[in-house]
């Protein structure tokens, strides 16, 4: 359980660490909604510790696979953050799924690399057991300020 | 709780109220699927009281960010007034997340202020405690019958 | 409550069967996550037994709508097997809500048409009242691997 109180430390082992600050929400919505001991989470997008994109364009065109990863995971440490400031995430029992938008040129086919870059961000935070999880990917024709990735996610609590 | 209770009389001080009978499903499904305390919403769409497309086409395109707005609130009341009939919108004891779907244009970038609309229809409608929410929105390729946006939600029930 | 446990027989009324082998999760996710009494089913694509796509291309340009309720409803039993396999289909209490990603041409509006195959597959095997569910249909700018069509879905189990 080690993993699950202290997940800064595995997070260290990718060389990644939960931002301070996450984006705050731009509109008439909360961050993290819990109710029902489920957290859910409103789109987090590949934003950095300045509030801005960290990159725009779509993947297969202006940007590379790698750099797909790598807003992947800058994206999940954005929906770990909004968790553990909301409620912690020792609380967590169990991640349930995330989505993963993807603005992806014609022709681009490296979903599964891009999102296995959240996946383990996640695994690493909450360790295997409380980590494991269901995804989706989707190709999106678009998503907002021409940011080449957004995650959804849901976390069932401890009671 | 009084906002709960009456939801009509908040709706009234945006000039809007729900519609009478929201559009029927068109298929093998159910418009609200009740199950483990929690009321999930299939899509709805900017479709008004003839049972017709309020609007078609995109935002940036054929149409303005305005017309997004009145489209997703539109869309908001068809959902509620789902949750109103299924399970009446006085057992809500939250509302969880809602997706928005939009059909747009290239370089068109206004999705807060549209899913704002929608946001502030579900806050006066369930008050700010039970209308608190996460949303996540997603550049659609292609929205059935050529609509501009789709609204899927779900809500946390009380016991 | 026959129908519940003996799915396979009311699938073989649509001359349809579960797949002895689901295709297996691509990366480091599951295909099948339970938390909270949900069973929260990752993407799951038309891939038929031999692990391939059984079809590529969009509803609508190469693919026509027949193809497309036929995709939809490999899809479906690609689904019903992994909560077979994890869990149980006698185990499901109700369906919740099911996602269609469709990858579609300009034009192409046969969403109904295409989601019902994946709905009555849904109804067969779990029966009426397990069975009913909300769903939504959501146009894709692309799916992986140029595959017309990708389903999620989460199901409420029996305690």
């Amino acid at each position: 359980m080690a993993d699950v109180r202290a997940p800064a430390h595995d997070l260290a082992g990718l060389g990644l660490s939960l931002p301070a600050n996450p984006p705050a929400p731009g509109g008439a919505y909360v961050a993290v909604r819990v109710a029902g001991g489920v957290a859910y989470v409103a789109s987090q997008f590949p934003i950095g510790p300045d509030g801005r994109p960290a990159m725009t364009g779509r993947l297969g065109r202006e940007l590379t696979t790698a750099d797909g990863v790598r807003a992947a995971e800058l994206t999940a440490l954005n929906v770990l953050a909004h968790v553990q400031h909301a409620v912690g995430l020792g609380r967590v029992l169990a991640m349930n799924r995330f989505e993963a938008y993807v603005a992806s040129a014609e022709g681009w086919d490296e979903f599964p690399a891009v999102l296995d870059g959240a996946s383990r961000v996640f695994l690493a935070a909450l360790g295997p057991e409380a980590g494991a999880h269901a995804r989706a990917p989707v190709g999106a024709h678009r998503l907002p300020w021409d940011m080449p990735l957004e995650l959804t996610a849901s976390f069932t609590l401890r009671a």
